[in-house]
């Protein structure tokens, strides 16, 4: 694909409006709303999310955070690491690579990278470079934790 | 409905079996197949997870877990709660009142109960007595957490 370009996403109406796009809906972008309308953030915030655009529409985003090492019970060493959650392209996108786009994005910054893949996913997981931790009922209740590790980096004991 | 019974789930290949006929089946499901393959656990052992049988036929199920004070980040008095998920009744069978007299069982504990809700199934959970919580970047990560609050509980500030 040409001119596939991944962008940070900037909080704003005409952003929050596309996200109602998505299947993946909640509380974080309500909340994103609240923040605007209220005055608590500016317009034009820097966001956790990353999208893709055709043109004007967001058609693939995905939402990407550093979490401190501190609560890091994924990696060894103990380390900073990605979270990536909200991973979607809509539906007559698909199949064109933008999802790959996106979590090729989230290596390119050599931390670890771990998400919590939804229901039968593996595949495409397994694909991207990622696998499957143990589970752990403490630590994961319920997920289903996938992680990138970069050199060097092993699955914590 | 009549004779709705809410039974524990002991963990045996029966009962492992019965986890593929729902949607979000994933590293749990996985781990504790393994676990009795390995006789890492015995069969029959106890699961976290709830069901409702219709004659020998699993139809509905969740997963509740009593999670320790030191990790409440939800409720005022800090205490031990629920959390819950994997939620779920097989299609053919919904409708019924059965997701509802799961989440009426995790109530009868008293004590507080937290889920990450689904995307747009809001509506059911406020029905259900439960309420959005405001997000919190760091602690929900893409969660939507609503709660149950019993008497004399309220959210953590």
């Amino acid at each position: 694909m040409e001119n596939l370009e991944i962008k940070r996403l900037l909080i704003n109406y005409k952003t929050l409006e596309e996200f109602e796009n998505f299947r993946e809906y909640g509380a974080q972008e309500l909340s994103m709303k609240e923040d605007l309308r209220a005055n608590i953030i500016e317009g034009d915030s820097e966001s956790p999310f990353y999208g893709i655009y055709y043109g004007n529409k967001l058609v693939a985003r995905m939402s990407l955070y550093r979490i401190d090492k501190k609560y890091d019970f994924y990696f060894e060493p103990k380390q900073d690491y990605l979270e990536l959650w909200k991973l979607e392209v809509l539906e007559p996108y698909r199949g064109k690579g933008l999802g790959e786009a996106l979590v090729n994005f989230a290596k390119s910054f050599k931390l670890p990278v771990k998400t919590n893949a939804r229901q039968r996913s593996d595949e495409f997981w397994t694909k991207m470079g990622f696998s499957g931790l143990t589970y752990q009922q403490e630590r994961d209740r319920g997920e289903n934790p996938y992680v990138w590790f970069p050199e060097g980096v092993s699955e914590q004991e």
